[in-house]
């Protein structure tokens, strides 16, 4: 055997056996860890991804908003629509996978995972740790619509 | 759009994006989880993962390991391999995705997955309360073998 | 290394890379190929998937749609939905890949794939060497419904 | 539902039932197509393969082996080595999903598909028209190593 070959026979991704060790993973922590640990647990995992999947450079909120929808149509993990207002910027995340698996009752806990995966993307754009990107209300809709307050628009501008 | 088409739609496996998700979450977990709990996290999901999956009754210790390897490889969670002494029995389960998911120093709290799904699959098939199975050792070699050692053979025969 | 574990990176299943591949197959054949002997090759195809993954017996149509539906499920195949008449039987089959994998363009002659699976379970089924069962019209509505009409009954008995 | 959502549902990307569609299209295609035309479609898909998968710009044959190989790897088509010979350039290609897609048999003929894809590749980087890159001998070792010539080495220098 050529000795490449065992490295890359090694090395190929191990996707379709995760999926349901990360659904009874969620499912451990979650009779085990309290919510807002819980929460928090998501989030910091959440800000990993964010990091080892940045975003490229943006400009506009615009920019934001395209280059995470390729990044989250790459990584099937939904779609993203900024919306701009006076007084704030909310961030709309649906199809999300995390019905799928983590069940209806996990849909509580895991959106803290998008908001840090967002959280993380913005302060690596300059959005500064004065940041407050919070998850408000709960999943709505049959395509679990996540809704995310940005307080601030920072130095985005609305393109 | 025909009825059945979001149903059918929203409900298709979300496998791509798994990965990485339950990469960063084994990566917070090891950071902020002492390692006996985390051990005792891992096997927990694992008597969750054996319980969501089981496998057929068996009789001898080569069919566990028929029907284990049956199941293994159609989750690409790797091979079993029972080695049966006069002392003990030995499982010996190669090629794991563990390293792929959890890295090299993750190996070292997550074969407790395989200790609970081996736990739970040999109680299913009546082992019962009294089963001794742990894991011995680490990791051996390049396709990182985990050893995991069962003090009784209970009901199974030797075939 | 242990000797099983080769053999069992070897035989792993090579998933990911196939789509493209199929996807570049399947539009070298659609310019070199005329449009019957294209649809025939793909009904042979079909035929052939539906001997590689047959249905579990029936004794009546709704049992049909159940054993179909499964296994179309299991392969993300789409789904079946059987509407009996009084002159015929209609096979409506919804979200296919077969634009995903083939384009807009391939629709018109890949049906044929589905033609042969369903024929193939039919037969199986013990419809007999005269079944009758082919698509009628191109695929409709956004969700590319195909329509296959089963002249006859035969002895599936409407449940 | 949001209007976003169903696009997207619908453009998620159908993997996993590609495998044994593309497997039984190249059963009915090895039993219909006689041995040279094979070939021939075989290297039509892998030109096809080749361009809509560019590899980027290279002056060296390390670039090229890079770049193929980043490519190869994001796909899960094998691993490429090349061996710069005084008389030509071999390309060494090893633990491609030939086997597994096509079975032993189908070796001999879906090699071809990796000369098209290396000949629109190296044609894509200037080779020009008088490019002459083929496939030598059978799938050599466990690992089912083919062997492609390049007769001349054009434009590119050996790094």
């Amino acid at each position: 055997m050529h000795s490449t070959s065992l490295e890359y026979l090694q090395s190929r991704p191990r996707e379709s056996g995760a999926v349901s060790v990360l659904q009874s993973l969620g499912q451990v922590l979650a009779e085990q860890v309290e919510g807002p640990q819980l929460r928090a647990l998501a989030y910091l995992a959440g800000r990993a991804l964010g990091a080892a999947h940045p975003i490229s450079t943006c400009n506009t909120l615009s920019d934001v908003e395209a280059a995470a929808n390729q990044l989250l149509r790459r990584m099937d993990w939904g779609w993203l629509k900024v919306e701009a207002g006076a007084a704030d910027v909310q961030f709309l995340h649906g199809c999300s996978p995390l019905r799928s698996w983590f069940g209806a009752d996990g849909l509580s806990w895991s959106g803290a995972i998008f908001e840090g995966i967002y959280a993380e993307w913005l302060q690596h754009l300059g959005a500064g740790e004065q940041l407050d990107l919070r998850q408000v209300g709960d999943a709505e809709g049959v395509d679990d619509v996540l809704r995310f307050r940005l307080a601030h628009q920072h130095q985005f501008e609305q393109a």
